[in-house]
């Protein structure tokens, strides 16, 4: 069994998304979420917070495989650069659990999960919780985004897998 | 005497000047230089290989302030989120050894050193260059930059303590 985390970065909002799978076998969902951080708190102690969650969190799951969402430019400036900052913090966490870090557009993910890139948000959510028979759609969306992420890691994963053996 | 650390943020060069002020005496110089991460290597490494680098540096001069340059949106979007990352995990080690840190744009560094924001780079350098009594221009351009950053985070500091006392 391998372990596939998904992340979504964010600042004040940053959506993980752990999903358990054997080879050939079905996926499985362990955990979802949502780590937050008080816009009220100067940017340091966020990125603190940010840090000492998300590597409590690789520390629990020990996940094999990681994939995290390329950030693209965005209309407000200095959010995209505050969640580039949050996202170097995740990514440093990663090389100091020594995980494989591989990072999705959310097209990538689209395509993975739904068979087409132009997917609609709800129909990659409704995608999710099927894949994983969730009860209901995972929420808040940054969780649902995160184990869609992980849904197309592990496909890759398992999809260059089968590739090698061949 | 107390110990002010200028960082102008990058994740190929992370340019960073140290200089040390006794209330109304001299700034003089302790330390500049760019902390180097190999474009070879994976990101998390290179945020990794940031991380040990600085918080060698902020152990050694254990600074009282410190100033970091703000990120404006650049022509090339990329850099700007690798930056941006870097930016993110020097802000980190900065929270995690509890200094405090201001944000000096490009042109308060320029209005702190040389009177007015408009200064061209090679006046910045000249200025950074006598005011410390350096015998030559500091190399390379970042280490420049952040002794620049180090200076005006001093003034602003001294000046700020000087309206209090009135």
């Amino acid at each position: 069994m391998q372990i596939f985390l998904g992340i979504d970065p964010g600042i004040a909002d940053a959506g993980y998304g752990v999903i358990a799978k054997t080879l050939g076998g079905k996926e499985r969902c362990l955990a979802y979420g949502s780590i937050r951080t008080d816009k009220d708190q100067p940017m340091e102690l966020r990125l603190l917070r940010l840090r000492k969650e998300f590597s409590a969190l690789l520390e629990k799951y020990k996940p094999n495989h990681v994939a995290i969402e390329k950030l693209f430019f965005q209309k407000n400036v200095s959010t995209a650069m505050a969640v580039a900052e949050a996202r170097g913090v995740l990514r440093l966490c990663l090389a100091e659990a020594g995980v494989p870090c591989r990072e999705f557009s959310p097209q990538d993910t689209k395509i993975a999960v739904c068979g087409h890139g132009a997917a609609e948000k709800g129909q990659v959510q409704r995608m999710v919780c099927s894949l994983l028979a969730l009860p209901e759609i995972p929420k808040p969306d940054d969780a649902a985004d995160a184990l869609a992420l992980a849904l197309a890691l592990a496909s890759t994963v398992h999809f260059m897998g089968s590739v090698q053996r061949q």
